[in-house]
């Protein structure tokens, strides 16, 4: 049984147990104000190619989201989210026990654009209702989806001349920048939106995302914030020494280019074999749509979430890649999705 | 510069990094439902040596303390915590940003006993006030100082008797229990308080404490708080591989003893040595009081906290030791403050 | 010019002020502990026909809401409201504000059913979701429309049967009751829902909701949760007072009778001209949908709310009655509309 | 049987409900946008003496203080309050429960001072502690103490200096501010605090509390705050109206000073009985300390709390005036005591 399920079904690349390994003796400070959380900060700030940002290292995608997220809003203040928002459904009213109400906007691929905000805007009108502040985007959005930089822009543009937040969740943003559609940087980021996250849970590390704050109002005192939040850890090594590695040379992104890769082998093949997508997904997840005697064959040696009902007899599945993606696993999922395919072919004829 | 400012200077026991290369590249189920996370949980079970107990595994104190007082509490109730309870001034206001008030009883030696919770409740009598719900005590206390079981059995029986829940912050419950003057056990604890944590941030693990909640009524629905409030690891597994390996033999009480070890070692030199101590402790942390001239003599080779003043010429100082402390540097620790009174006595000659 | 934007925009029914002055200078118990309290919550028990049932009088709306359904969750705990709910949009997020996430159901008529209900529960499924515990209805709803018994008992079944809590906000439940299309009473609501609340502010009380607590398991300590979100008045008096002289006849229901038939006159001419309405409303609001030309003639001598823009000549507006709207100023508004039509259709000839 | 328990035992002054009841079928807007709170709000711009202050009419005291504090903290920040202080034991952990802790400070008479607030201020000192940020005091204070200017203006230096908010709960702010030996005025308030409030429920309102926000960085957005917290009254002319009437001429000042006469003279004549009180109090509440044969007498013809326990027969009581107080209950009060002295004079011997 090979999993397909998600992209943390492994532990961490083998460099990084390596480095903890290598640093393990080593007596340093706690709570992120040791050498390597410090190296890896500057090494972060090199990458991105800015001295006038913060950046804090966190646990996980909901600390991460829930901690920033509450540090930059004032207790009216709320959030607006694409419908698909990971804040939205997935985090258990993560944000609004902080206080805050995320506003949901329906939209069909996962994108916010200007005219959805602007909507938002203009529906809360006064002081009865709560006042849109922050918009919450994700980069691969929760459905695969990936912003370019012209839509980046526009959003931008939008939220700085209406006084927004703009904010993005990145769990999993190595397979977006590194995604062939992608025309972002991490350097467009850090210009384009006041806060982001660089995800490492999903992409290679055992745990960890690094929140870049951007706009100087929302920096201060962000300790206290992720002190209060129990976002803090004691052995802040665990973080630092393991964004360190992933950003020494170009780990991070080559990792993020292995799952995009496992991706499109699977995307390709799905294609050829004459399957739709439920959306279209230039990163780590794709979302085909299968009879649904298909997947009970694939589901024999492959584990994956059946992700909707499509109709009668068939369904959408989701199949994540990752930094661990082996490709004799993708390539051999092919081959029983096509044997599959032609049994069924002979069996209707 | 050798540090005894803490017990979490250092990585992990290379035991349990050894695990997590064994596992690595094992596929598991996310979000704490991993093998290895359900195996831990069953080997704790064991070890306290009860079935009827829940245990979840989060990743620090602070956000242990967080999720479970705010799951276990309703909105109007409030925490009894003696005046150096973490939770009261070293969280950041932790359990006051999730609504609840943190009683301070103001006590000498760290440790409540059943007239401070008393007091508490008689002052506290209508819904103008809050209403004390839960009793917080830390074993060992902040201050190194433990509870005996004649203590927490009145404790025990005194919030039984007035319908209050009783936590234990066992951050550095290693530490406690195998203490020589300890004559309590795990098996104790999960019979005399409704739920209380053990530590393994600060006995060995990277990170990682692990919570029983003992109570019927406190158990249900917990995985919702702890994924409300971040504490659910993407990859659980990173918890449940390192209780597994502290739990699977004696490792974990190996590591307090040795943390006791080193400071009976400590602790008796300074008292030949004619130093006096600003509390008993017979636990991992020690508080001599030192003339300020000695400090500045042992800062030259030694890392460590001065805790407070204590008169114009002396200040007491926080001496920490772990799992990792190497005899050899507690042995030349107490060689330098040998000679620095030598040194001292001559000169005054 | 006259208003029909609300239903306070005058002060109190006469006997309430009467009731005020004859009282004014006995000195009674504050925080609601005095006799008029006490006796209004008898009468209201009476009236309703129970006597174990909770009832607290409180100052406005939004106040009962936040401070009820923040007091009856857990924090994990969600509230399903329809897409109109009063919570939802128009008070600047109250209960999220008390950590609980609204969740929106998208509905035609304001009202709630059991399979909206159902599909709330069906799409939330595990710990990385909240979990919805409280359904919220409004009766009559935020656009005029009511609960018949039916209904309303097939919610309240469906709730029981999944264990959810049933709370109805009666910021106009006078009206919905005297509805000529009501089948429901005090009693029954009683019997059917978990909590409930009896408006006054809205129909002829200077302010004021008697909320009524009828499921056992949410009425502890209800009166810190009141203290502690400043809902409980030093001068509860101001509050027993006002529902004692509005229930102690039928003065209550009288006043609510009155909203109705003025409303009821403006449904029948405005329906008798032609109009349309945006939705079927059989209490004390209407949403007639008229020419924009029209609009613009009635607000020389009238103030009501533009509620919706319909086509590209026409928007929905809102009327609403109360216990104090003058029947003269009813048929004036009639003529005006009649002549204003009539203007219009010799212009057009 | 008279009570002096409280200065909130009646209802309001005739001239209040006289000018509900003449304004009372006058069609006004909603939720403070209507003339009279309007007119109200710029005569307390006038008798305060600025333009550029922003003042809000809350209900009750409890209320005011959980939204303003809760408006101008960002979640980390903490409120700094004496022992004694009102939010910090008798709100029932309002503040707490909008996030923020509440740091005691040990005071002998209700009174903060400059050191006081440098020892807060030093004791917390990084991120693993919540920062003090806001400095609540008030006047008088819960036991009848009064700040003079000399003492306002030290304290509010400080709190500039060190980039603190002070904020003055004014419940009995007449009293204060009318005491013979205050020499504050409006005005000077204005000036040397950030944001206070002056109390309308203790001295002769149904309800209502005026808010004054000073300090232009904490007065965007309030009214935001004042609808989530269900501050916002429907019928928010009621509040108006009792401001405009208490400070139409001199009725507040007239109302406070003669609860402060009233006061004064049990004072007085308490004093040349030869009683001693527990706190100087030159306001409406007075803390004289009885024997408890005495208490027990007085109990006979009046009401008043017992406060606290002194010696095996002595007990401090609270005996509080108001604007309603009596003068022959005040006489007769004095003279049952008298006699009560006698009584016990005579049978001693």
């Amino acid at each position: 049984m090979y999993s397909f399920k998600n992209d943390y079904s492994e532990g961490a690349h083998p460099r990084i147990l390596n480095s903890l390994m290598e640093s393990n003796f080593e007596q340093v400070e706690g709570y992120g104000e040791d050498g390597y959380t410090q190296q890896a900060v500057e090494l972060l700030k090199q990458r991105i190619g800015r001295n006038d940002i913060d950046i804090h290292l966190l646990s996980g995608g909901t600390q991460t989201n829930l901690t920033a997220i509450s540090a930059f809003l004032r207790p009216h203040e709320a959030v607006i989210s694409a419908n698909t928002g990971h804040i939205l459904v997935h985090e258990t009213g993560a944000i609004e026990a902080t206080g805050h109400k995320v506003i949901s906007i329906e939209v069909t691929n996962g994108k916010l654009n200007d005219s959805h905000i602007k909507a938002a805007l203009d529906s809360h009108t006064d002081e009865h209702m709560v006042k849109p502040k922050l918009v919450y985007i994700s980069n691969p959005t929760e459905i695969g989806s990936i912003y370019n930089k012209a839509e980046l822009e526009q959003i931008s543009r939008f939220c700085k001349e209406n006084n927004l937040y703009l904010f993005m969740d990145g769990a999993r943003l190595g397979s977006a920048l590194c995604s062939e559609e992608s025309n972002l940087d991490l350097s467009d980021l850090a210009t384009l939106v006041d806060a982001f996250y660089i995800g490492g849970t999903k992409n290679g590390a055992l745990m960890g995302e690094a929140l870049v704050i951007c706009r100087d109002s929302l920096k201060e005192d962000f300790r206290f914030y992720m002190k209060q939040k129990g976002a803090l850890l004691a052995k802040g090594r665990l973080l630092g020494i393991q964004f360190l590695e992933l950003f020494r040379d170009n780990l991070y992104f080559d990792l993020a280019k292995h799952a995009n890769k496992m991706a499109a082998l699977l995307r390709a093949e799905i294609g050829k074999a004459g399957f739709k997508f439920l959306v279209y997904s230039p990163s780590n997840q794709l979302f085909p749509i299968f009879p649904d005697s298909l997947i009970t064959e694939l589901h024999k040696n492959y584990s994956f979430y059946v992700w909707s009902k499509v109709d009668a007899d068939h369904s959408a599945v989701r199949l994540v890649t990752s930094w661990s993606t082996k490709e004799d696993q993708v390539l051999a999922f092919i081959e029983d999705m096509k044997n599959a395919l032609k049994q069924r072919h002979k069996w209707l004829h």
